[in-house]
């Protein structure tokens, strides 16, 4: 919430790096670097891509302040004061591409591709996947919510639960893009139109003599929208009976009582006899809005039970994905600028097969069957392969067991990656929430429901092209006789 | 990391009880509420208070900005424009109490007393719970991580890992305050004074032709703290074989090398195997920094089995608390002023019996045994109670089972809410970073093993007054017979 400038928002081994590569004479180099993440949060099939926005400002915001520079100059690395000043002239000047916010995306394919001078591109390394790795890792886990809830409301209350300011805003809004239709923290209603809901708590039941009283008079101060906590003394025998005789006399004055709030007990038991009760009272159209610790199995389970729940409030286990509460992503140099001034793919070797990093600048595509509109897989070529996107045949195979494979011949390939940032200029005009929100909503309809299920979805392919593949394979095979 | 007035740093339902306090006439009204948490992280023994330098900050700064007037003036709950004109003025004028940064701190005792005119006290809700329950969080878990690595160097690896920029910052104070040694953020260097580490990347070593270029070139970069990453391709055949060879070129140059890092594989069998080569090769000072995923667990399995690590480097499950990753501190009504303009203790009653509050102002004291110098017990009373503090005979029970009790003449009662903010004024002082990480030292030594051990630790005592207690009962059985 405060205003520090965005350049030492890294880690140290960047600015060491960059004064290595500065001493070296290597600072300007071309590079090449992708941020990916290995495998997908909670056992979800897919993830939603979320952060753009955000890593968009803090590029462009990108500047050493005079204070920085103190800073740096008086650390035990003693760098020198030459180097100091070319930071001081660092804006970035390279190029950045990214899949759309909202994008359904999966594990090991490039969501950012960040090419420009070593110095600039090793700095941005941690502030990116910080971005990154959270907005996606809240978009993916809402999403999920979403996929339960239906057509129920979702309403995201987490904020003094997050962790740390940032992440109420910024997660707020990734919930916000990936399905919730609301929020309660008022600064991400402010900064991103997001609409906000709030009712009252315990403490104002406590504050009156009597629960009657104190609904009695909330209703009166906020006549538009009514919404009352039931749960102070007793829902069944106090919250529900006195928020029924308070939505009775505001009857008789034309108004009316919107909704009563569960916050605690067995919701299926408290939520079907609350239903109960207002239809009794003729009071069908009150809703009941159910929050306490909800996540999407908690929900999926409710909704089994057959609790009659319209309206969802869901707080921790959302806005600190508290059952996996970080992505992973990695930024991974995968091109260097030769000798001949041409880049060079780049691999990183490990014990671990899977930590083995694909080679080589990738563009990315999502191949569509043009007769049920449905994704087939996900297909990562050079940047070179342009045949892919005139429809030309493909032979698609298994990346580490080549003899599962396929052709294909009818298909339309739509391009992943978008430019943002071209030679340090920003061309990319970044489209509004709601727009992200919707395109998020059409993106799920590419996808056969067997991808999207939350228990044990079905694995969706991203394949690369023959030559990606041999690139590797040769690059291995050079490492290892070193 | 972006400029914005705090005021809206809050939940809606926090301005809507505000709102229909105010139309209520009740807004001047005095209450007093408690921020505690009830439950243990990580099955912990103890917690470590923090987050009270950036809940002063916070309050310091609260007031709204006309941006903020013009964003609730279009809300839907159609507040009144002379509602608006009093948050305009809105400042906090009420009084807080807390317990120091760096407090071992147990379930139920108020961390954070608020004093105020409801308008306030309500206000501060979202975000003191949201500092207070992040930064107590991550200074309990890396105290827990400090207790199983005894000398060894700690190092907060976790930004890109964090839940968003603020996250990254504010854990790692927290982190420090509880025995880390140094960060490699360089924004929480910059703004606490926080030694600042940081190595190279995989990248830097694909960056050139060979590993042992890229060592030499780094070494001869920054040859004051030569620390090499030794595992992008081979740790024990090329890694560190190559960190020697160049170490020993820097001896013949007056120069040393100082550490090479393990951040993939094995660490036991890497870290007792790079030992051996090392010492062979008359290397015995240089030391062996590990990381890769580390947590409390980790780092005791690999002690016991031997591992031979100067140093950790711990990321991802520290910032995050990922085994835990909020703590569920809430925020509640203890007492208000009555129409005789005294304050009557307030009650919440739930079916959940552990949620029923404990009602009243509370001072709270540690008990300290004069003869051992270690604490005895935790104990709430009511602040007209001053005889604790001159050491007057308790009467100790458990609050539950009250036969089991005891009785406590030799003690010295330590008290623990300092006055920070007192009718608005801040009369705190706050403590150095580095006095609160030596006064959590000091802290820790106050309690026997048992209560700091990682597994099963003992159950530490909060006791309350009888007269607390007898107002608790008095209170539930009045409720109980409405």
């Amino acid at each position: 919430m405060q205003s520090f400038g965005v350049a030492l928002h890294t880690d140290k081994y960047q600015i060491n790096m960059m004064y290595a590569h500065w001493v070296n004479g290597t600072h300007n180099q071309k590079v090449v670097f992708e941020a990916f993440f290995r495998k997908l949060p909670f056992g979800n099939g897919y993830a939603v891509s979320a952060g753009l926005e955000r890593i968009v400002s803090y590029i462009k915001n990108l500047r050493f302040e005079e204070s920085d520079l103190k800073y740096l100059s008086e650390q035990e690395e003693n760098y020198d004061p030459k180097f100091l000043e070319e930071l001081r002239q660092l804006r970035f000047k390279g190029s950045l591409y990214s899949v759309k916010e909202g994008t359904v995306v999966f594990p090991n394919e490039p969501l950012i591709r960040v090419e420009g001078r070593v110095m600039e591109a090793q700095l941005v390394e941690t502030a990116l996947l910080n971005y990154m790795n959270y907005q996606t890792l809240i978009a993916t886990k809402a999403s999920r919510i979403k996929n339960v809830a239906g057509n129920d409301v979702l309403m995201e209350f987490g904020t003094r639960r997050a962790q740390e300011a940032d992440a109420a805003l910024w997660g707020t809004r990734a919930a916000y893009l990936a399905g919730f239709d609301a929020t309660s923290n008022m600064l991400a209603g402010k900064m991103f139109g997001i609409p906000t809901k709030g009712t009252h708590a315990h403490s104002w039941v406590q504050s009156f003599e009597s629960e009657e009283e104190a609904f009695e008079r909330f209703a009166a101060a906020l006549p538009g929208q009514v919404t009352l906590l039931v749960d102070t003394y007793d829902t069944l025998k106090s919250g529900v009976p006195n928020a029924i005789k308070v939505g009775k006399r505001l009857e008789k004055q034309g108004k009316k009582l919107t909704a009563v709030r569960l916050d605690s007990g067995d919701l299926t038991y408290l939520s079907c006899k609350t239903r109960e009760m207002l239809d009794k009272a003729g009071m069908t159209d009150v809703q009941i809005v159910a929050s306490n610790d909800l996540d999407e199995h908690t929900i999926m389970n409710l909704k089994v039970q057959g609790a009659r729940v319209n309206s969802w409030g869901v707080g921790t286990q959302l806005i600190t994905a508290a059952d996996q509460p970080t992505l992973g992503g990695v930024y991974k140099l995968v091109a260097r600028e030769g000798a001949d001034g041409e880049y060079q793919p780049t691999i990183k070797i490990s014990g671990n097969p899977e930590k083995v990093t694909t080679p080589g600048i990738k563009d990315m595509y999502r191949l569509i069957d043009p007769e049920t509109g449905k994704a087939i897989a996900d297909y990562m070529c050079f940047p070179h392969e342009t045949t892919v996107e005139k429809g030309a045949p493909l032979h698609l195979f298994h990346p580490s067991h080549t003899y599962l494979s396929k052709h294909l011949e009818n298909y339309q390939a739509k391009s992943l990656l978008v430019p943002v940032f071209v030679d340090g200029e920003l061309i990319y005009e970044l489209p509004t929430l709601q727009e992200i929100r919707n395109y998020h909503r059409e993106q799920l309809k590419l996808f056969w429901p067997e991808y999207l299920r939350m228990l044990n979805p079905e694995h969706y392919r991203l394949h690369i092209s023959e030559e990606m593949w041999e690139t590797k394979t040769k690059l291995m095979k050079a490492y290892l006789k070193k």
